[in-house]
Formats: structure tokens, C-alpha cells, sequence
């Protein structure tokens, strides 16, 4: 295959690879928002359907063929086309064994099993969730032994989906760095004699006031509105089709405050990422390549270095405090950012503050690993949960709502993906410390300058991420490998300032 | 191919429709309710492509043989399998010469002609469509140019894509019948000395307000809202991926509270028939194969005959004035009741009264005949339009958003549909003459018992509604081929009555 011929292929797929998977990520928008009911089920069949033509399509001998010789003469292309070749040749190597029945049965798996995790998380019922996840870790573990590339673990096999260079030994490790210093700070906290008024954010907020304030700080922090929609749901997630249609989710609880307000930041900034890739990598269907930590590392830079930092809070309270003008009066700037700030175990993830945020990940992560190196299995696997978050957190778990059941990704077969929130995290804090060289942070955030943050993120992050495996990407913007030290001693110095330790 | 091999195509077959036709009406909806702007041209350029697969597969030889061979034998099969299979090949014989790329062209013209339109619309400057709507003029014409069967014009051949049975010769005596009679009533009315208050009608009553009511009134006249869905467009319309998932979209202004609510009853009587056409027709994909004249026959039953009877706003009268308390303190039952059948000549077709609106799609169909025959062309085409509204109507037209640019109809191509209105009018109230035959219709409404009419309707018309072409249908419902005479005798009681002619 020549040069040309190449070219021509890559954008024939390229444009195919979008259309579809504009329309499976508008569809699944869909399902998760305004759907009705009783349509999910079909919705489900009709998207599986597509799915498995599309994945007919990248098995076909016409994309295979163009993939091997893209691979083979890589060299001679431009940085991200070369980049484009071996991410294609690697997905396809992946999937080389996979039969479309097989590729199928998963879809219909994850499909069903979303839709009984909805339900199991109604009626706050495992049990109903159980065969479903089963299911899918059946499956999971059959699709991973299918892989040529062989792991030290099964599970090994998905972190390299999600986080290549990086595996069990490397995770263990990290963890335990986290938890070493993590666990000391929180014991320190939890006996400190510091006040933190948190009340007024269980105050009655009405939902068209919280939309107000969802829709103020996603143009405060720089989300395009015209290329962009907010939007509701059961779990908040961001889907991006491209960069000029971006779809922010939130949940609002009216006397929950903040789930909403950090609910949105976080969003907003996966946001922002996706509508600040280069133009050419959405042409070249490159776009959207990062990894998942480093995808969460932004949005968790907004949600917790920008959103809980008692600039950003002092820049936005005036707008929050008139907002919620009736609600707020005796509420001062000082207790409104103390009390987003507020260090105590929980039992819910998405709610946990910035400290303790890590634990709740070390729970997913063991067990997931155990699950897909078979060393435990589904069953009652919720008391599993439960025991650890006695464990770690020291908090004792009265129902599967608030427990196993509060996080969909495993019923999207998302196994592998919880590490890259607590990666995304470190990650964010070794951007930070390279940023703060080039520019004031605490001063721009004090006056609102969001743009000028974003303006940095654009020029060192967003435009190099989809062209490098997570290490080198950080390595190129802070010029070292990960470093946790920067994360933790973040932590250290802000939550004993917050708690006078 | 043996009666089971053709069972088996069938299946295959239908399934591939049903996922592709889910997935692309939940794009389409998506598309018009909340994708961003920026977001609209890629989303359009990634449906062309669905779409032009879609098309190839139904352009396949393994296709075509199975429709052969299932229309050869289809004496054979159950009524609705013998209905999928002359529907078929129909189709088939329709599009045996158009080649992929020319259906690709016409795709993207239409793409294009809807966006060009939204503009238009948005900068009242006809200019802006014109030469998007010529290029889909003139690409119909060429795909009606390389159709096999040949009709007396070409337009006869797009009536026979929307209404088979009918033609020119036949619509032009129908639309020549109802001037004779609606002009001279009309006529009448102009000089009638009763006054008819509608001042009210232009109270402003909020969006929420407005919510409330069409919630209220799609749920009072049956439609169920775990198989739908209500949202906002800039042209209401309906949308049915399954009767499990039946989209229903209104615009609310505020100033005109008549437009949303029949917009929503309109709406809504298409949405009942999509929810309740038999789950058979679903399963084997004939669901839907109806005419538009057939469905419109639905929705204009139950936006006048229903909505605009007095029984009707008896019934409903209690929970409006209760919503609109405030704003209408100081108006009646009976003010309400004749302020909505208020007819007088006006500009829009969606907001016209029971009793012009006839006269509104005499223009387009005059126009859109002319156009598609070659006799006029697109230049100018905004002052044809006018000279027709100020002669038939007696309105002078003032700008194109309010003249030309109203519907959105030909911006995606639909040439040959808008007769569907006038006729959709006809059969409701022949049908209507034979259903209070059996039930007594204004007792029903008097007492909100609109289950019984809905009742009678999925038993007698929306059960059979995509086993016959229209007039057949009607034979079936009502022992008589399509009189217009029960139309026009309906109109000219109601309005003497209401006028006290």
C-alpha cells in the first residue's frame, strides 16, 4: 500500500469512525437523560445491533489490511498520524481473536446490566444486580484470555486498556504511598478541635436556582455554551461526539448543594479538554486518544486544585451568594469555603471530599482486581465492599444504594478504570506545581482570569494528551515521571492550614 | 427461496430496520431539541453517512432477492407479512436506479437546505434558503426521472410516495370542492356581527405554567408518558423510534398560549397512534407504513375535533383556569371555549383556525405542484407565495419568516406531504360521523372519558391503519370511499352555529 493509499484509507475510516460514533454517543446522551422507560430496553437492542456492525467493520480484511501497512510505514508520517497508526494497530491487536458473537453477547451483557443496575439501585437491592455483573466479569475475563499479549494478571491486560504503562505492582505501590500518608492526615484531622460549619449545605436550594449556578460556573470556568449542552441524569457524565457538541450531565438534589456545584466543575472540565483538542485531531480521528487518568486528571483540576480554592471560592461567591440570596444570609465566603472543604469518611464516592476521595478508589480497585484475577467472586460481594470501607474509611455501609450499587461503571463493564481517578488526581498535582512556574495561579483564580488557566492547559496539555501514553505525556509538561510527592504534600499543606494541625 | 428462508430474511431484516431506524430518529430528535448549534453540521454529515449505509443495504443483492421472492410469494403469508412484502418491493422498485452517490447528494442537500433554512428563517430572508431549495428541487426531480413507473406529472409520482390512490387530477378537485364551500362560509363569517373575545389569548402565562398544561393534556387524552417523551423544537413534530419510545415535541411562547396547547394535542394525537399501533406491526417492522394523511387524519382529529369541541374544553376547562388562575381570572368557559374556533384569515398555517387552515395548504400545494412540474422555479418563489396568501386568503404578507419560510417541510425535502393535511382533515370527520354511530362521542368528551375514544379508535382505524393504503382504509372504517361532504358539513354547522349565521 503506498503513502497515498494510506492517507486516502485513513480518512475514508476516519470520517466512518466519527459518524458512528457520533451517533452511538448522542444515543447513549439519549438513554441516559430523556429516554423513556419503557423504550430502553429496544434502545438497547438497536444500539447493540449498530455496535456490532461497526465492530464487523474494524474486523473487516479492507481496515486490517490498511491497518498493518499504516503500522509498517508509520515513520514516514507526521507526529499524530503516526500516533493514529499505533493506537489502531494496537486496538487491533486487542481484538484480533474477538468474534463479532462474542463482541455481541458483551454489548447485549452491558446493556442488560446497566438497565438491572438501575433497578438494583432502586430498590437498593444487590441481589438483582448480581447475575448481571457476573455476566459481564465472565465475559471480561474470556475477552482478556482471548488477548496475544499475555500480562502478569488478567487484570494487568485492562490497565493496559486504560493505562498503559502501568500494572498491578506499580498500582499497589502507588496506593500505598497514598495510604501511608492519607491515613495519618485524616486520623490527625478527625481528632483536631477545628469547627467546620457544613449545615447550610444541606439547606433547601430549588433546582432552578442550582441550574442558575450550574450554567454560571461552566461559563465562569470557560465551557463554551454554543458548543456545548448541560443536561441531567441518574450518574453525571460527559460524552463528546466532537469538539462543537460537548454534553455536560449533573444530578441536582435540593438539599445538596454541592453534589451539584462539584458534580458540574468536574464535568465542566472533561469538558473543557474535550473542547480544546486540536481541530486536526478530531479530522484525523485522533481525538479523544488520552487515557482515562488523563482525562480525569482535568477534570479533577477543576473540580478540587481550581473549584476548592479559596481564590476560585472568593471569585464566585458573589454570584453564589446572591443566587442563593435568601438561603445564604448567614452564610460568610470563609464558611462557604471551609464547608466544601470539609475532611471526614463517607460512604459515597462522587460526594467525598478531596482527602479521604483516594480511599473510596482503593476499595474499587481491590476489589476489581480480585474479581478479574478470579480471586473472589460476585457473590455477596457486597459485604466485601461493606468490610472494607470499615476498613479503610470507618464507616460502616447500611445499604447497597449507598454502597456497591452507587457507581455504574461496573455495569458498563467498566473494570480498569477506577485507578484513573486516583492517577488523575496525582497527576493534576505535578501539573499544578509546573503551571505555577509560568504563571500566578492563585491571583488569576482570585480574579476570575479562568480563561488565562485554560489558555495554559490548551498550549501544555490538551494539544499533546491524545499523542502520548499517560508517563510521557506528564514527563513532557512537568519534565519528570509521576511523582506522588506532589500530591500528597498538596494535601498535607492545605488540609492542615484548613484544619490548624 | 423457501417460505422459511424468506421468514428468516424477513427477521434479519426487520431487526436492522428497527436499530437503524431507532438510532436515526433519536438523532433526528436529539438534532432538533438540544444538540448544540456549533455541534448541527457535524452531527448532519455523520447521519449521512448512517444513512448511506442504510441505503446500501437495501440496495444489496441479498436484499433484493429476499423482496423479490417475498413479494412472488406472498399469497402465502399472514395479511400483515403479505402488507411488509408489497410495501417492499414497492420501495425496491422505486429506488432500483438511484445509485448510492445520487441518495448520498440528496442527503446532504437536505442536511444543508434544513440548516440554510433555520437561518433563513431566524434573518426572515428567503434569499438565504433559495439556493438550497432549488438544488433539492432539482435533485427530486431527478430521482423522480429515474423511477421505472411513470405518472401523468411528476408531482403524481411523489403523491403516490405519500398518498397512494390519489393524484393531481383528484386533489385538484378535492381542494376545488372545499373553496366552494369554505371561501363562501368564510365570507360570511367577515360579516357577521358577532364578537368573539380572544384578547386572552395573548395573555402572557409562563413556559412553567404552560408545562404544566401540556403534561396535563397529553396525559387527559391518553398519550402514557413511560412510552414518550415531551420536548421543545423550534417546528413541533413527533417522532416514534417504538410505541415504547414515542416522541412528542411543542414551542411554548408565552404570548400565545392556543399555539402550545393544540401544538400539543396535535402532537400528541400522533403520538397515541404510534403508541398504539399493534405490537406485531413493531415486531416484523410494518409499524409506521401508514400515509401521512392517515396520521395527520389522527392528530387533527384530536387537535379540533376533539380539542376545539366544547364538551372537550368543558372537561378540560377546570385544570386550565386553574393553572392560569391569575392570568384568567376574568375569562369564562363559553369565552374560552370560542375564543380558540375564532376563524379569521391569517399568516401561519400552525396557528391558523379549523376553518382557513384548508386554505393554507391550497397554497403550498399549488405552489409545490408548479415547482416539482417545472412550471415556476425557486427564484422569487417568496412572491408567488404572497400573491397567493393576499388572493385566497386576503392577508397581505409582510416578511418571509412569516410568509415562506413558516414550515419547515421543504427544507428536508418533503414535497407532496402537505396535501396530507387537507385530506388528514376529510377523514377525520368522515370517520368521526361513523363513530358516533357506535359511541356517544360528546357525552365522552363531556365526561373526560377519553379512553373510550381512544379505545374505539386503536380497535377500528389505527389496527388497520399500515395493512391499507388510505382510501381502502376508510372503505374499511367508515362502509364509504372518501366523501368530503361530512368535512364540509361539519365545518359550515359549527361555524353558523358558533357565529350565529
Amino acid at each position: 500500500m503506498t503513502k497515498k493509499e494510506i492517507l486516502e484509507k485513513s480518512k475514508y475510516y476516519a470520517r466512518y469512525k466519527r459518524a458512528y460514533m457520533y451517533v452511538a454517543m448522542v444515543f447513549e446522551f439519549d438513554h441516559s437523560t430523556i429516554a423513556p422507560k419503557k423504550g430502553l430496553e429496544e434502545g438497547n437492542e438497536a444500539m447493540s445491533v449498530l455496535m456490532n456492525d461497526i465492530f464487523k467493520t474494524f474486523k473487516s480484511e479492507d481496515y486490517i489490511e490498511y491497518v498493518k501497512a499504516a503500522y509498517e510505514k508509520r515513520e514516514e508520517f507526521s507526529p499524530e498520524y503516526k500516533r493514529l497508526f499505533e493506537l489502531n494497530y494496537k486496538g487491533y491487536k486487542k481484538e484480533q481473536n474477538l468474534s463479532p458473537e462474542l463482541q455481541y453477547e458483551y454489548q447485549i451483557a452491558a446493556n442488560n446490566a446497566y438497565t438491572k443496575w438501575l433497578e438494583a439501585k432502586n430498590k437498593s437491592d444487590y441481589s438483582i444486580f448480581e447475575p448481571s455483573l457476573n455476566k459481564l466479569v465472565e465475559l471480561t475475563q474470556k475477552i482478556i484470555s482471548l488477548r496475544e499479549e499475555k500480562f502478569a494478571t488478567p487484570y494487568d491486560s485492562l490497565l493496559d486498556d486504560f493505562e498503559p504503562g502501568n500494572n498491578e505492582v506499580i498500582l499497589d505501590d502507588f496506593f500505598s504511598q497514598l495510604k501511608a500518608r492519607i491515613v495519618p492526615l485524616l486520623k490527625k484531622i478527625q481528632n483536631s478541635k477545628k469547627q467546620i460549619r457544613s449545615d447550610f449545605l444541606e439547606y433547601k436550594i430549588s433546582v432552578p436556582k442550582q441550574e442558575k449556578v450550574s450554567n454560571y460556573l461552566l461559563k465562569f470556568n470557560g465551557f463554551d455554551m454554543s458548543s456545548g449542552v448541560l443536561s441531567t441524569t441518574e450518574h453525571p457524565f460527559t460524552t463528546f461526539p466532537s469538539h462543537h457538541d460537548v454534553r455536560v450531565t449533573t444530578h441536582y438534589f435540593p438539599t445538596r448543594f454541592a453534589s451539584n456545584m462539584f458534580s458540574v466543575i468536574h464535568e465542566g472540565g472533561h469538558g473543557i479538554f474535550a473542547q480544546n483538542e486540536p481541530d486536526k485531531f478530531y479530522e484525523i480521528g485522533l481525538a479523544g486518544s488520552m487515557t482515562s487518568a488523563q482525562h480525569e486528571c482535568m477534570s479533577r483540576f477543576y473540580e478540587n486544585l481550581v473549584g476548592r480554592n479559596e481564590n476560585y471560592i472568593h471569585a464566585i461567591w458573589k454570584k453564589i451568594s446572591s443566587i442563593c440570596k435568601k438561603e445564604y444570609s448567614d452564610v460568610s465566603e470563609k464558611e462557604f469555603f471551609e464547608g466544601v472543604n470539609l475532611a471526614r469518611a463517607s460512604l459515597i464516592r462522587t460526594e467525598s471530599d478531596e482527602l479521604t476521595y483516594c480511599l473510596h478508589i482503593m476499595v474499587r480497585y481491590e476489589i476489581e482486581k480480585d474479581l478479574i484475577n478470579g480471586k473472589i467472586s460476585t457473590k455477596d460481594l457486597n459485604k466485601e465492599w461493606n468490610k472494607r470501607y470499615s476498613e479503610y474509611l470507618g464507616v460502616s455501609v447500611s445499604n447497597d444504594k449507598e454502597g456497591i450499587l452507587q457507581d455504574v461503571h461496573w455495569s458498563n463493564g467498566s473494570f480498569g478504570y477506577f485507578p484513573s481517578y486516583a492517577l488523575g488526581n496525582a497527576y493534576a498535582s505535578q501539573i499544578l506545581n509546573t503551571m505555577k512556574k509560568d504563571i500566578d495561579f492563585d491571583d488569576l483564580l482570585k480574579n476570575g482570569k479562568l480563561k488565562d488557566i485554560k489558555a495554559w492547559l490548551k498550549k501544555k496539555a490538551f494539544s499533546i494528551a491524545s499523542l502520548k501514553d499517560p508517563n510521557d505525556w506528564l514527563k513532557e509538561i512537568t519534565g519528570e515521571a509521576l511523582n506522588t510527592d506532589y500530591y500528597l504534600s498538596y494535601l498535607e499543606e492545605k488540609f492542615e492550614k484548613l484544619f490548624e494541625l
